[in-house]
């Protein structure tokens, strides 16, 4: 196993064409992902690719000890640019062929959002577990068969939010452990995105694809919440969505709000696709976190007070008011979810909070009433 | 008129031991509101001084042309310390003595809340104008009253909120009007507070005397929302209020949010009394007003890990991101509040905004649900 890593590491690096020592050395540091990856662990494959995220959670994968196997997707272009890329992916014939390889242990998908439940229990009831861009359910009839397969098949079916992705979000969950806030009492989560509609496909702009904008966009917003709150029991209290700026695409939605109370903690979710051009990031994520004693304030993606890059972290309690870099905190998800997968143990996130934030979008989007503004 | 100018500065000066020419002129210069002040153009009394904000507000009438006359208040020792700043303030045996005064053209009060607007309506009543802290109607009875005897006399009742005290909000305002973000969406307003337990009097902590906490905190986040999207028709969608971490305070409030929706706009607003002594503020209070083509956020009295002082605004639209320091912008509000009183005019507020911020606050307050969350 060791020697593989290292073959690894040599690869990657003769592919940078680093010569001499000292340059390997400091190639191989500032490629964090390489650096740190695991030998394969685990055979996966991938089924659908219909958003580019699915590209990072190939490499999460990847990091934690995944070797990819096979893709499959119905549009042949998608294929031919995903091969590019994984050259060492086989492409299937069909989605079945890859269900029905019993060397496979875990599927990954990006494909059009309606689809993925129907997909991810197929997919448990194969045997393998399935791992998921968000929304990773578009309807509450969806989740409860999601949730009967995976109780009926104790299969894994993972939604990959952000708080898997991040540094920052475990970074504050430690400090609020450690007690930095006192007891939570509310928290606030902003989703806005920039959105690009020259890029986007026609299934972007009908929320019967996507399932709204709260089920979509504010997926994080809603795991990040129980998170934070330790709230197990939580009821929407109001919800809104509306088309407020885009009347090009009648079927979309580009706005939505929720206020929230759990048993632990209330919370305000807002996402929207109003990311102007002038941003440096795709949406200038925030998550705000009021405790008894102190609060902190995530910068996800941008600071706006000149801070390069993401992920910071402003604390300030009854003794004092800190800055936190996260982007030097360790990523932790990667190899939690390969050991996951190998010890049926749930140390990346629990199965019941993935359906408890999958639930409280859908609900929140059931019950949102209209948004219009006068013009 | 100029004369008079001078004398008050060279006064000034003279108090603050300058002598030499270049000295005189950057004491001046360093002392905006004495350097900016207007010759006395009104002559105004105060009523009831149960909070300190009347400092600001009796600095912010004389700087645009008040002449303060005489003082009442109950408490013969809040006159004591009121005395000492300000001398030329003639204390009044009775409140009746100041309304029967007809020289006085307006009245200031920052009384025990439940108390501002009865006394408003005979300040009215008596023919002259009133400005008064927040909060300045505790019940919407008093406000009926409010409103049907300012009609009656065609006085003007206004509440000395924070956008009248600002150079950053009415700055956005004017960036909003000329295009800037486009057309408004959304405004989330934070109105954290710092509780001080120890510097306050009992009618703080019962909200029998304050109102309740949105009705107290949330006038100004209630009156920017007005301001920032242009609304006059408003509906609270959901409003909670709890005492979640001051149990020895049973008729106290600590926290509050508010859903609110108008017909140019929908919003979002938190108030609580949980700022902690790590901050270099009373509160980091927040403004952010998402539009169509871009955002604003305002960071009103400290940016975290940042920049000095207060009055940050931060736009970001298609074009730029920008980060504008309003310490330098002009005060507009004294000498606009000054001119109304004069010429009948309504340049500094329109007396429907200081009603509908009020009444939305109110109409949260009764509204709201009581939040309790688990120990």
């Amino acid at each position: 196993m060791k020697g593989q890593l290292f073959n690894r590491r040599r690869f990657i690096a003769d592919g940078s064409k680093a010569v001499a020592g000292i340059t390997l050395l400091s190639s191989l540091t500032n490629n964090t992902w390489a650096y740190t990856r695991k030998p394969p662990r685990i055979r996966f494959s991938v089924i659908s690719i219909n958003h580019p995220h699915i590209y990072g959670m190939i490499e999460s994968v990847i990091k934690g000890g995944g070797e990819l196997v096979s893709v499959y997707a119905k549009e042949p272009e998608l294929v031919v640019a995903f091969s590019k890329k994984y050259p060492q992916a086989k492409p299937a014939r069909t989605y079945k062929e890859i269900l029905e390889d019993h060397s496979i242990q875990l599927v990954l998908s990006s494909g059009i959002p309606a689809d993925r439940a129907p997909l991810g229990i197929e997919v448990m009831q194969h045997g393998k577990d399935f791992l998921v861009d968000k929304p990773g359910i578009t309807t509450l009839e969806q989740l409860a068969e999601v949730r009967r397969v995976q109780k009926e098949t104790r299969r894994s079916y993972t939604i990959f939010i952000e708080r898997l992705e991040s540094s920052t979000i475990p970074k504050a969950g430690a400090l609020i452990k450690a007690g930095a806030i006192g007891k939570v009492i509310q928290t606030i989560g902003l989703g806005p995105h920039r959105i690009n509609p020259q890029s986007r496909p026609a299934w972007f702009f009908d929320k019967k694809y996507f399932g709204g904008v709260i089920t979509d966009l504010a997926s994080h917003q809603f795991d990040q919440f129980i998170y934070f709150t330790g709230s197990t029991e939580v009821e929407i209290i109001a919800a809104q969505v509306g088309n407020l700026n885009h009347p090009q695409y009648p079927a979309f939605e580009d706005f939505g709000d929720v206020m929230l109370k759990g048993d632990k903690g209330t919370g305000y979710i807002r996402v929207d696709w109003f990311s102007p051009d002038g941003l440096k990031s795709f949406g200038d994520g925030r998550q705000t976190i009021l405790g008894t004693e102190g609060y902190i304030e995530l910068r996800k993606t941008v600071d706006l007070s000149g801070r390069q890059g993401g992920d910071h972290l402003f604390l300030v309690n009854q003794k004092e008011n800190l800055y936190i870099d996260c982007s030097k905190e360790p990523l932790l998800f990667s190899e939690r979810f390969v050991n996951d997968i190998l010890n049926r143990t749930e140390t990346a996130i629990k199965q019941e909070e993935v359906f408890l934030a999958a639930e409280l979008g859908l609900k929140a989007q059931a019950k949102a009433t209209e948004l219009k503004l006068k013009g």
